[in-house]
């Protein structure tokens, strides 16, 4: 299926299908010169796939993981940008999960001036969530996403073969995400995670049909979309003081949004579903250092943080909470 | 007076008199926390005045000449803001010619993904010509601008007075780009050139009402726009080859456009208001030299290259010319 979203000049598709990826050269003008971009973890039938559709293609690789999303990583492709001639009526298609569209994005958007960009994310995350909505960036020191723009692909290829290759628990971390999405705008998004067996197109589709909808209303987050970072106030904190060894974002999400989930019969729920996910525990956590890397993040000048809580499925409020308040919820504990 | 550039949501004023530095904190919310980039040549007096508008800023500085709009100078920056807790509500003002709003708009428009700029040009080029129309952007090795984004700012004060401190050829050097416009688009803009005396507010100011016009009709550069690069395919080809010690910007610009002004008598009233701006003469050039800078400057696949004439004062063609066009036209020389 097609899914527009609709961003007046800056809309475009999102193919959700499987084996979408295979038709690609129907949709786009491939006869451009092409770069490429993927980290080394994805795997070449991917990339060969879409090659095969690029007769003036090149592929450029950089090593996997969060850390090349950094200056010297960009700086060396927008170099490659160079070498290889690309000019303004070229493209760039990324093939991979978020860190390599968010730093090919980023490259795309700021090659002279910005040049047509494609994005084929290749993980679960990536196709529920970063593929959506046009933030691109890459990191600074501790500082993530402090760098980059909004820069709107021209189409996204979502093809859920490609998920067969992707270990387990990245599909799992990816799925929280969507389940976020669910929580807070779609009941029957949540139901779907409790099927017998998990359908991954039909939680893609509707997750995308929610995420658009929101960027489509606020493309440059001033507002509403404010709302997708449920449960990445303390799932941020959780993660740089112990995810980066221990936990994915997702699984970090998914503790930080415990919360701040206020039915009882809901969380109950949600539990069950990070037990399915094999989601891993919040572990023992120190409230003092929580709270330091929360003040942190929001590079607090205000006094107050806002939290969005989930009062019911499918349903939102947001809040102003004091960094006390936020403190005192973090000593009672996800489970209060 | 106040000229409005009208881009819907990206539309924003033009603030154009003697003195309007002093009164900024009128126009625009000084209360926040703000970031002045300013290179080291510009003179302190014209950032005080600003600076004592702003309570809550602080002051980055970074070496002059057009060396500074690279990687480390970028990354320099975005540190500083990093550093200086600047929030996606704080702001950048950037005072200084055309490098310095080049690079701190390029800050401007990737730090958080986008933050508040306003440019206060302090040369007679980026008065009437980088201030308007949102190029921001960096160079890589020999490819200038290369690097960068379209985005506007959310206001521009001119000044006519902080052109005291600027030696005159800088000035001249300016007026170049003022007197292309007005070959392009408006005979009287070039009468001004020819007045007793030069009225620089009055040069000024139509020079970017019709830049402004331009930009508002393409404001990527797709179409109308390519028109401002009236005298720049050979102009840029003399700058990279003989420019960098010896010539300014402008003068190579003015070089530039001799070569495709069709009218006779227009090019003899050219070369008199050259005269008058103290521009250096056409060097002996090495045609052969120079088309390899014109073949590598659009990193030409294409066998030709889009040429701004002028038939008439006011008046433009666009003309495909083949390489072999051109260096004909090398050949024959400028006052052919
Ligand atoms: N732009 C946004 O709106 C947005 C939203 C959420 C997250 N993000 C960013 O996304 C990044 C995380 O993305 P991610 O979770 O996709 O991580 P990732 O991109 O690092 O991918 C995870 C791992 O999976 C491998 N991989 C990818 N696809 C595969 C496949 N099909 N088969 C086998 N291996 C595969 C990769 O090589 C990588 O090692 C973070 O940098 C985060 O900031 C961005
Ligand atoms: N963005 C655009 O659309 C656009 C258009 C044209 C040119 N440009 C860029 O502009 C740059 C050239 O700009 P420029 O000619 O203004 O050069 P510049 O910014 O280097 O300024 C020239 C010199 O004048 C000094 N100076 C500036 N204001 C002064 C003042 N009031 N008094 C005394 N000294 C002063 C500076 O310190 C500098 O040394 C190039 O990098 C070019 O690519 C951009
Ligand atoms: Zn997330
Ligand atoms: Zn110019």
């Amino acid at each position: 299926m097609k899914m527009i979203v609709d961003l007046q000049e800056y809309s475009y598709p999102i193919w959700i299908e499987a084996n979408c990826l295979d038709s690609l050269s129907n949709q786009i003008d491939t006869s451009r010169r092409i770069a490429l971009i993927a980290d080394e973890g994805i795997p070449d039938i991917w990339i060969q796939k879409v090659r095969s559709q690029c007769p003036d293609s090149f592929v450029l690789r950089f090593a996997q993981g969060e850390s090349s999303k950094c200056f010297l990583q960009y700086e060396t492709l927008l170099k490659e940008m160079i070498r290889h001639d690309m000019t303004r009526k070229d493209a760039i298609i990324a093939i991979g999960g978020g860190v390599t569209g968010d730093l090919a994005g980023f490259v795309a958007a700021t090659y002279m001036r910005g040049i047509d960009f494609y994005n084929i994310p290749t993980t679960l995350l990536a196709q529920v969530d970063s593929s959506v909505g046009g933030k691109v960036a890459i990191d600074v020191d501790e500082y993530k996403n402090i760098v980059g723009a909004f820069y709107q692909p021209k189409a996204v290829w979502i093809d859920p073969n490609v998920l067969q290759t992707l270990p387990p628990r990245q599909v799992h971390n990816g799925l929280v995400e969507a389940l976020k999405t669910g929580l807070i705008q779609d009941p029957s998004l949540v139901d779907l995670f409790e099927e017998e067996t998990l359908d991954l197109t039909q939680i893609i589709t509707r997750s995308i049909a929610i995420k658009k909808h929101v960027v489509e209303q606020d493309e440059k987050e001033n507002g509403l979309r404010k709302i997708l970072n449920f449960g990445h106030t303390i799932g941020h904190a959780i993660e740089s003081a112990y995810g980066l060894q221990s936990y994915l974002h997702g699984e970090c999400v998914a503790m930080g949004m415990l919360f701040f989930i206020e039915d009882p019969e809901l969380k109950k729920r949600v539990l069950s579903i990070y037990d399915r996910l094999q989601l891993p525990p919040l572990p023992a956590y120190d409230t003092k250092e929580l709270m330091s890397y929360i003040r942190h993040d929001k590079k607090a000048k205000h006094q107050s943080v806002s939290i969005v809580k989930v009062p019911r499925v499918g349903t939102f409020t947001i809040e102003e909470l004091s960094y006390e308040q936020i403190e005192f919820i973090l000593e009672k504990g996800a489970l209060a």
